[in-house]
């Protein structure tokens, strides 16, 4: 039995809510169950130093958590100085993940800088905040292609991803605070709209996983992505944005 | 004429609304127009270093922005590796002024840390945080009487702010980030529910004002504090939370 | 009956001493009584980034203090890492306070530097520092002149600042540091040569202040920058600097 | 054909030499090929805050490169004033890694703390890290027991890793730097001497990959990981180290 | 000849003024010609950590430039977020230099900290430092030795320092700026009122120096800094501050 | 009686490896007894800011140590946010005892930068440093030469570094960490192939030095020197690489 009492395979209530931001070429907010991200994407003319005179575009991510969005209050990075270890392995992370979805190569000197932050943490920042920036990403694309920004179409899918893990020995999907602070595995995977793997990271905490629990982690999390993509397609369809070259 | 509009004396739409966090002791999201400010009071045991042993309570106030609460993206400060000036001087404020509310001195080694983070920016954002932060401490404070954290009812009165401006040679209230940037004078005014002032922070730009527009101004700011507090007890009241001492 | 034995619109001693830097374009000795403050300006070519090609300048103002400027040593805020907030707020008041009085968008692409560091603290320093600061302007806005700097005369004004507030329930002139740690108001002012107000800062530590002591303050202010700035004048006439365009 | 002209499931050149450090408890020059790191494995009294008073020892694991490990020269860390996301990435990799190595709550309050520094980069390093900072850890627990420092034999197991990846889209074994830069997946993968996955890590780049393509991977890796481990376990019998409790 | 018309074996100009502080328990403004350095002593309760317990005292000092000291304006150390290498070498040869005035191990826990800022920078900056330095220590030993703060009289011997050099291929006392910076040899020798070295630095600057230059130098830094602590005893006769145990 | 049993003017094993880097344009492991460093000097097209235009060369050099070099642990710097002074220090009189060997203004804009990282530290590693910077300079200037790099031989004369001390009373020379702890002055001295002084710096430990006991530190540093710059030489000749313009 879960803490949550959900299945094995039942994701939490997910809920994508885009264009809450007056000034951002795309924004969501996304809700999976009481974990909630704001994912803004902003586009800005120009590209870091390194791809200067390229014509190829970039794409960057940063997260970050507002501090009492755990149940104890977490002092600011700003405070310390530096970000933490956590919160640079995971907008690396996000990063990576985001700049599989487009072409950037041909999309000439632009930046997309998608911020994650989290108003509230339950477990699953991560996957939430890739799940969300991935569908504000598609809604800054939006605009890029109606304002004529950028050279041409570079999409090439969709990405949503979703934490599984062991608990109680057995494979779970999509695991909240009190599920994912007992698990002994915990894995974020992230995957593309054709069931591809973009990225894959398990974790063993207090005791190691077998190969059987690994590939029964993975048949959950492919599930759950399907999904969550499913959602974001709904969303789009909804408001008129193509996901595939004109 | 306003660029919104706006009679001289009439504040932007208010939205004040308590309870946005799962896990913080206060907290509010405030409204005024199009800027948004999350304030959350988080209760924590013990002071700094020079009230240690004391037996006297503290408030500390932190303030910041979202990289795209701004209409383009402002760099993160962690990014800067320090909070920026104007956030240093802004927050400083706030703490000062949310201090006033209490008789700290009284309550016992706890500190109340009061996070205000920009969600939207369009003017204003310092004096929504400390009308939208000082609900937020009333809620926490109401949340220790309830769990006899602290030794005692320690509340003053409650405390609201609002700017006021010279614009277009006119003394006008709650400015805008469209009049914000063209009026000649700025003033963050912070009043007391006995119609004291707690904090005046007046600055010329452009061109410097007379006795007679800050008197103007400072009438605005009074009528505009007034109903910034009402609103506030009204929530209280709802909420039966307690603003005297019982 | 004040700490010092002062009336409560006396000024403490005034010195300013202008020429004490072999370096500088500007420099200027400002003593408050005990306080001493060192006013640096300098003179440099090109103004920051997002300036450049504007054809306008800029002034930009830093203010420190010396370790043990105070009774007791402080730390260096190089050794922290960075500037405490005090710090940043005081040279921004200093900055905003000084730009006010030139008309920088007709100099050329200049930048004035002010440097405020603190020698030895008895109150008042940030008030004495523009005061000092703003004589050591016009030293520098005469080298200018006189070296072919720069594209026409800007000078729209003089300005001094000095502190008040309310202590023993009573307005104040100019407070030193006896007085400033226990007074209820502290009130920092900056105005013009034609009476106008460029800053007002005011805080209540303690108990919040009514309209009437904001007034009474407001008229000690005005009194002790009028004399201020008479004190500056007959330096600048002494040295043949003049005030008006030519 | 593989630029190194190995086949798909060869490692490269493997070397581990113990005994490298004439201070350090444990410390291993760990070499895959021309990639070469130094792993020193210290023993210190004390745990970190979260952990005083609990009985609980502690590991923690740092890594950086020399700056000229790499072809061209990188800046060092200090130099920016903090590290770089991907040396926080990794060596957050190692620390969880070695952590899984111990029953570490039984152990007393020490904390390991093991360097890996990169000398020369040919790709590989964090995997080779890890395998070197395995074997010098050993060196360091045997040096505890012998000194009778901690309370007891706290071994659940060896670990080791080694990268996989898809090149030319065949899954091959341990890349050099050639070949992880054209690379289209790069997974690193940590196991223990049952055959169990302490750690994955998979990231596309450039093409996703299939759940065939991470199958295959996954088998290299084991295959890989066993003869590393296999290395291990010949260099600490012929030291006389003990693997098992007594 | 020298640019500035001395003789090879002239100092400049040297005006020892102590008492310049109202705060600090010893100070001394030293002028070595245009060259001026603020030397603050402060006593301390307390060491750093490394010597709590152990009974004994220490001394630490710090070294810094205000920007315009120097010709043209030098950024604030803060402003760079740490102190630049120069500053740190030469706070850390005052600590060494002064640390052998005294025999702290027999003083109790306390700390002297001597803050030496420069005023104003026309070469030998850090020589002047020390020398005043060395007097403004002497005037808090003397505070401690009325107030009865240490355990007893741990005076072993004054200091003074200067530089020497060789310019033209000839060896020169106390270079100004002029000099020092067309100088090929640069020494700084700092000596105990017995005839004794405390350190000494040369360094080559464009042509390396021969054995004779060397002892040339020697002996022109000794006359030179016999004269100056022949200075610092009139000043300390003058002042009734004992320098030999009663 | 030295600790380590050697002859006051004896070396300890001395051994320089050049080649050690398989990307550096030069590379030196460089052994005094077991104080081990690695040399690297790595040549980068362009020169700092300040020599933009010029057409002169530059040279800077690094050295910091690895953590556990020394027999307990040390914190990485960049876990401190900064260098320690310590590092400045030493890097500081790297460079400019390197800077030395060249004639950079004739060399063209390129820069050295000369890493010096501790391996193993045993005492004298900031002469170990220089002995061995030195000869890894030699080759990456041969490096250069033999591509076309730069406009011309620019060597001046090889260089090489000792310390030596007064131990026990004694003038010793090259002291190991038993020695350099407990002497009463330690002094490095930098000479070059000429019997030049290139750099000296000696400070007092615990009591002053006389003249006499300098002169006879001087002797043993430039026997020992001379012993240093004959194995480089010998190095050199063995590599078939010009200490002499062609």
């Amino acid at each position: 039995m879960r803490p949550s009492g959900r299945r094995s395979e039942e994701l939490r209530a997910i809920k994508l809510t885009p264009g809450i931001s007056k000034h951002a070429e795309g924004s969501v907010l996304v809700e999976f169950g009481d974990t909630q991200v704001m994912c803004i994407a902003s586009v800005e003319k120009g590209v870091p130093q390194f791809l200067r005179g390229s014509g190829s575009g970039w794409l960057t991510a940063e997260y970050a958590m507002l501090p009492r969005a755990t149940s104890s209050r977490t002092k600011r990075e700003v405070t310390q100085g530096k970000q933490s270890g956590r919160s640079a392995e995971i907008q690396r992370l996000i990063g990576r993940s985001l700049r599989s979805m487009l072409d950037l190569k041909k999309f000439g000197e632009y930046t997309f800088v998608v911020d994650c932050d989290v108003i509230q943490a339950d477990g699953g920042t991560r996957t939430a905040a890739i799940t969300g920036a991935s569908l504000a990403l598609m809604h800054a694309l939006h605009h890029c292609h109606q304002h004529k920004i950028g050279k041409q179409f570079v999409l090439h899918h969709l990405i949503a991803a979703v934490s599984v893990g062991v608990h109680q020995n057995k494979a779970v999907l999509d695991l909240d605070y009190a599920e994912d602070s007992s698990a002994t595995t915990d894995m974020n995977v992230v995957m593309d709209s054709q069931d591809q793997f973009v990225e894959i990271q398990g974790t063993a905490e207090g005791s190691n996983f077998s190969e059987i629990q690994l590939l029964a982690m993975l048949q959950l999390a492919k599930s759950g992505i399907r999904k969550l993509i499913s959602m974001q397609k709904e969303i789009l369809t909804a408001a008129n944005i193509q996901i595939h070259a004109p």
